[in-house]
């Protein structure tokens, strides 16, 4: 079956490695979506508890044509799954039914599916091929694009991982029309980004439309996610291992990060962290001379009207500020114990750059 | 400090990711052996609790002139370490100490320590650098150059891992001096592997020479890791991530691998079980009419007075054959079940096939 007019491409071009991310309505139900995914015999399509029962069964029957041998296996959901013993459970079943070289793995879920089932494929056998079917906004927009995985380690999120690349990215609008309102507003998060660091007419877009995707409009949805996942392709595309600009895809990750870490993983959705990191980054960005308050004002707004909190957790009683600090110390954007910052550079531009402590202090006391 | 004028130089040329490797006597204490590191102000060596005692204050001394900190991490000492725990204790011990992505990892120890902190390398944060110091014949002929990385599962060996490649090879042949008769030959096994598979006259060396070589001769020592490392680099450099050609560098290696899981991992060293793996591939070569019967007699002859086995394990007494089949099926280079066997295509020459279960279980049982 032909995959139908309505479907849009955006291409990620890294040389042998490049890739199409299809964006559209219903693809999760046809072979042909996956006509890049690999010709292996068999396939394993990784998920969650509760995206399996959703989507998986329809999934399979599309890759039955594609695969001798397809099957599902479904782990517990959550950010504080995102751990080596869960990622140990893929390997677990792909060595007991002896899959090769050529399986390939498919992510059926969110962020956490995705980047489990990345290093999953990076790392067995040194690397199987593996295709994103991202179920949430967030992993649409952002996470399923670009090729970075991870799991996380107690002492930090997405310590451990690899650069690697996906055959092709398939985005079925359809599939978010499940999901909760909490988690697609955890997903506006990553659309909004990129506005404040790339593209104030998106922003302007985004407050123009922000009532409709929380809707699920599907038009609107489209546009988000096609214009997202551009903005992410030409960034990904200059800098595929985070030497230098891909770090900007960052903005509000610092301060998130440690809001996550601090509250345990999976208090905060990570897209709430990202909302109230971007709030923080904006308020330091302002304090750094970079933009003016009505800025920060807008863009705080806007995080609000998408149901995202705009306010930092206190993730210690006694001394906040110096938990964010030790935490974000150990963020990968640091070096040699400074912490980058991304900060907005006037609008629609970012930047990467070292803050003092007593301002950060500062920050974090007025946004927590 | 330069180097003395008596180093050789192996290069491995894969576009960006070239390296070189250094061979020379007393390597370990010049800051100039690791001039190729990386300049990020954190380093830490990674090593094992055999190693770490007669080396690791040396390596020490020489890089304390180029990273501001630098710290020894010394790993339980055995493939049954090669383990996700183990390699978590590196993960452990970079995250405590706030390690950056431009802290060095330096692998000092044979191929276990090679594979993990290389694997840690190619995973923590994503990748960071790292140099090998192989301090075991096998690992200065192998397993130390091309990239290869992992751990093993226990449903197979190296099963989790990562093509990652080192900024340096540095192969100090003094070293060598402090390995038990046992491992040296077992590095032997790896040496004797490039005759048949692509250079009869390096053959014919080692049969003049093994005496020499079981004897630590430092010159005989040198021609063996040069030209181990030169045919390595050649092959490696055709074929990075093994799609093809590099698979005949694992010649012995698939009987080998049934050998190491079947008697429990650290029973049989791998340099042994791939002696007696290398006796089993030539005689199933015979057997596929590609060798004659005074190839294979002349190799078991040097395997023998390499100091290694040429009879394969009894893995299981009631259906040897069927275990040895069963193990070698999740070997990395079985396609759909297939099991694919390297073997000698005429003298100085290999080729990867497969080959009828009935004429392998003859082979299992005459060679066990």
């Amino acid at each position: 079956m032909a995959l139908t007019s309505e479907t849009q491409t955006v291409e990620i071009a890294l040389d042998e490695r490049s890739y199409p991310i299809l964006i559209g309505a219903g693809l999760l139900d046809h072979a042909a979506s996956f006509d890049r995914a690999g010709a292996g015999s068999s396939a394993l399509v990784v998920s969650n508890t509760t995206v399996a029962p959703l989507y998986a069964e329809r999934l399979l029957r599309a890759l039955q044509s594609r695969h001798a041998s397809v099957r599902v296996l479904a782990l517990p959901d959550g950010e504080q799954y995102k751990t080596w013993e869960t990622l140990n459970l893929v390997f677990d079943d792909l060595l007991a039914h002896g899959a090769d070289r050529k399986t390939v793995l498919y992510a059926l879920g969110g962020g956490v599916v995705g980047d489990m089932t990345g290093f999953a494929a990076a790392s067995y056998m040194r690397g199987v091929p593996f295709v994103q079917v991202p179920t949430t906004l967030l992993a649409q927009v952002d996470s399923s694009v670009g090729g970075k995985t991870a799991i996380n380690h107690p002492l930090g999120k997405n310590m451990i991982g690899a650069f690697y690349q996906p055959q092709v990215v398939v985005c079925d609008l359809d599939v978010l029309k499940t999901l909760p309102p909490r988690e697609l507003s955890a997903g506006l998060a990553e659309v909004i980004k990129y506005g404040p660091i790339a593209d104030m007419a998106f922003l302007d877009w985004i407050e123009a439309n922000v009532d409709a995707l929380r809707a699920c409009d599907r038009t609107a949805l489209a546009h988000a996610v096609r214009r997202s996942c551009e903005i992410k392709a030409h960034v990904v595309g200059q800098d595929e291992r985070e030497s230098g600009l891909r770090a900007i895809l960052n903005f509000g990750h610092t301060f998130g990060h440690a809001i996550e870490a601090g509250m345990g993983y999976g208090a905060w959705l990570h897209g709430e962290a990202v909302g109230a990191g971007m709030v923080m980054a904006a308020e330091l960005s302002r304090e750094l001379g970079r933009v003016d308050t009505a800025f920060v004002q807008r863009l705080t707004a806007l995080i609000d009207r998408a149901g995202l909190p705009t306010r930092g957790a206190v993730i210690d009683p006694v001394d906040n500020a110096g938990r964010y600090l030790d935490l974000m110390r150990v963020d990968k954007k640091a070096e040699g114990g400074d912490i980058r910052f991304v900060v907005i550079d006037g609008p629609g531009r970012a930047a990467v750059c070292a803050a003092p402590d007593a301002l950060v202090r500062q920050v974090i006391d007025r946004c927590t």
